[in-house]
């Protein structure tokens, strides 16, 4: 999608402010200058500044002008201790029980919640779903209780798939099943091409139900370990790749849970080609690459996918319903399989929320709405950085996310992130220590905070307090 | 559940018609004779009459009386030729090319439906249930989009536990999860307790969907063969624990798909002991246990299990909305490992769904609902057996069933089901051929009709044509 002119004035702006070039306090030049030096009108700049001022990045002073109300240090350069491997060595995974304790907070209506990957129900556009579910319940009243077809609801597949013409080409419905969320994509694309004891090559660092549906499928693990800040290395896949007998990999390519890593274009073509020469599937998690902060969406392998070996994985659950339920892929080569492992193990997905889904887009509500939520997730994402920045020990690092709604902070070796956890608790906050990310290595001096709810007092004074437990621990 | 009074009597009535001590054109007794002669007041038999009447057993001639219209002729004394091993030896499974076949069927809007195990849409209560969305959408703006609980709605599973009062005790919500339909539920309890190479004993005749099922998950299976007409042969499974480390049972207890049998209660009381002394857990599907003709429900071995060793499984599925996908387990000794399951296959069951059905359920319709269904189901089993005797071939056999929505067909043993399903594809008639369901044994002279479409001019002509290619096949 190309962005418009007053979005790439505010971005420029914005890389300043980030990069400190522009400093809390200093003063924009006005509209009036701006336009005559950039040559644009007036209504333009206004239009740039107003994003800026929505993001919360800069505030508009009565007769005076725009003033820059974000102060982002330079010290955001993270330290990221990376652990490598340097042969690539299977291994089963061990469950791990610390994610049981973390299952015990989900009922908890008190809680801080800093732990939750998917966006609070404030963000979402509640009312105007609701309207779309009683619509499609009294236009569709033939097709609301008979099962749906294993492979979905053919308008939702043909809607999507022109959906994803933002980062590559036009999708047939007959390319694409419908699933019940990312989850079962996952892991019917898993099951499709993978049996119990076959390798898999996948991101050291991941979201740890991955790593669990991947041990419970008793496969065999090569971790991939992370390149740089951010991408994964590719030269050790490849060495995998001629060593073992690899059946699959599985990565999430874009703003990755826990890191918020994306992986660059370039090493996502050379990973296809590997793909291709090698024989071997990719099972591309991309749940989160909607939620982009820049102006444009990152790419992703599957637009690079000639051959048909990435099996594309994505849902609604981070951007819009996450109840609901409805996820879909685009297995390439091996839809058949896939459609098969549907029918065993749901059968087909709930009708109800195709339908309401379907209503829902055909009002041409979505790329309107995920404009909204990507906006107040980076203001999020800023106002969470500086609260961290200010209340955290100075030893904490952490990359500035452009994407996705997770924040993933380093802190100095010898910090034990299941402390804090636990000491958080205690006081109704939660966290997610990093090592239940870790396919490989141990990573408990990270922990992962999201900034999926709003910036309001109460988060706040969780920040506050939790900075205050790290310096605690740390000193 | 205690039966009324009236309905005593119509069940006794239908059995001296069932068994042709009363005959086609027969009067019954006066309302007035034989109320006086019971003992009981007019109103009870009219009560009585009526239902029978909803049934299409008889029907009231003007100033006349009541009369029998159903002639059910004594052949039907089933020939099963049973299939038996001497003695249990695993295997595994191979998939059947004809399910593949029979897929394509699925899309065909003129298809003659005899081939589909779900009640058609017009026995659904529409009109109720998309009210109960509506109202379940307005009333709860917080609840609809964020994720539901891993375990299901909390009030929903209340209500389903109460419901249960039906054939067992009251479950709490904590002893229950919900999933994505009764495939799922299924799919979880086997990946609870079982991993690739166990050893599983499953009902030889069986779901090939629950087969597939188990074949992908590299099991090693052991056909239960049928005991009798109805049952399982308890004694071979008993010889199967003492001689193999099996790991787990799987059976539809009440009216099975395909053959419609019922486990009789002391055989279920039986099993439920082996499970105990042996330690072994029974994944119990009891989908169509609900769909029951006579009076009283179907026991389960749930109800006779005392050390949770058996994981009960059911859905709204066959009774309410299929393409909701709200199934539900009881998993017994095993929650914590099938909710375990859960979260990393689908993390939760899409909250919509779970919502409109509460919705439904707490108005108090599903019983009133589910009363009419079976009336519906049973008229429509012996309208489709009236025309099976009348229009197919003398040699075929068969069980009426007492619940469910399948009639097993037994041909002699040169005939050929796949033959005929693949001559009555060609005339747009969709059956499924016997072999489909066999775990153990050919089952090749067997075919399985489906009387969920209420009977009409159009199921009429099909079974007539149907009956037809069945002669020319066999003769």
């Amino acid at each position: 999608m190309t962005a418009f002119l007053y979005e790439r004035i505010a971005e420029a702006l914005e890389q300043s402010i980030r990069q400190g070039t522009l400093k809390e306090g200093d003063k924009l030049p006005s509209v009036r200058h701006s336009s005559k030096q950039r040559g644009v009108s007036p209504s333009t700049i206004f239009q740039a500044y107003y994003l800026l001022e929505a993001k919360g990045l800069i505030e508009a002073r009565s007769k005076s002008g725009y003033y820059v109300t974000f102060a982002v240090t330079k010290s955001s350069r993270p330290t990221y201790q990376i652990e490598k491997q340097s042969h690539p060595t299977p291994k089963q995974l061990d469950s791990v029980s610390i994610i049981e304790e973390m299952e015990e907070l989900r009922d908890s209506s008190t809680l801080i919640r800093l732990s939750s990957a998917y966006p609070a129900p404030d963000l979402l556009p509640t009312a105007k779903i609701q309207k779309a579910i009683i619509e499609a319940t009294r236009m569709n009243k033939g097709q609301l209780l008979p099962y749906a077809l294993p492979q979905g609801n053919k308008a939702l597949r043909s809607i999507i798939g022109k959906q994803l013409l933002e980062w590559g080409d036009y999708y047939t419905p007959d390319e694409m099943i419908i699933t019940t969320g990312c989850m079962e994509a996952l892991n019917l694309c898993l099951r499709a091409v993978a049996r119990p004891g076959d390798i898999i090559a996948m991101d050291q660092l991941t979201y740890f139900g991955i790593a669990q549906m991947v041990e419970n499928l008793s496969l065999q693990v090569i971790a991939i370990p992370i390149h740089d800040e951010n991408g994964l290395d590719i030269d050790f896949l490849e060495k995998a790749f001629q060593s073992f007998s690899v059946k699959v990999c599985l990565s999430v390519t874009n703003f990755s849970n826990p890191t918020g890593a994306v992986i660059p274009t370039g090493q996502k073509q050379r990973l296809v080609k590997l793909l291709h020469q090698y024989q071997i599937p990719l099972i591309e998690d991309d749940i989160y690459g909607d939620l982009y902060f820049d102006t444009t969406r990152p790419s992703t392998c599957k637009q690079f996918d000639e051959e048909g070996w990435v099996m594309y994985c994505s849902s609604f659950s981070k951007t819009l319903a996450p109840g609901f339920r409805v996820g879909y892929c685009l297995p390439g080569r091996f839809l058949s399989a896939v459609l098969q492992q549907k029918r065993i193990h749901s059968i087909s997905t709930d009708s109800l929320a195709q339908l309401s889904l379907l209503h829902f887009l055909q009002k041409g509500r979505y790329s309107f709405f995920l404009r909204k939520l990507r906006t107040a997730l980076h203001k999020q994402s800023l106002q969470y950085a500086q609260a961290i920045r200010m209340h955290f020990p100075k030893e904490v690092s952490f990359l500035m996310p452009q994407g996705g709604m997770v924040l993933w902070l380093s802190f100095p070796a010898r910090f034990d992130g299941y402390q804090l956890f636990r000491a958080a608790k205690e006081q109704d906050i939660g966290i997610s220590p990093g090592q239940v990310f870790a396919v490989e290595g141990s990573y408990k001096n990270y922990i992962r905070l999201s900034f999926s709810h709003p910036y309001d007092e109460k988060v706040e004074t969780g920040l506050k307090q939790l900075g205050q437990l790290a310096k605690k621990l740390l000193h």
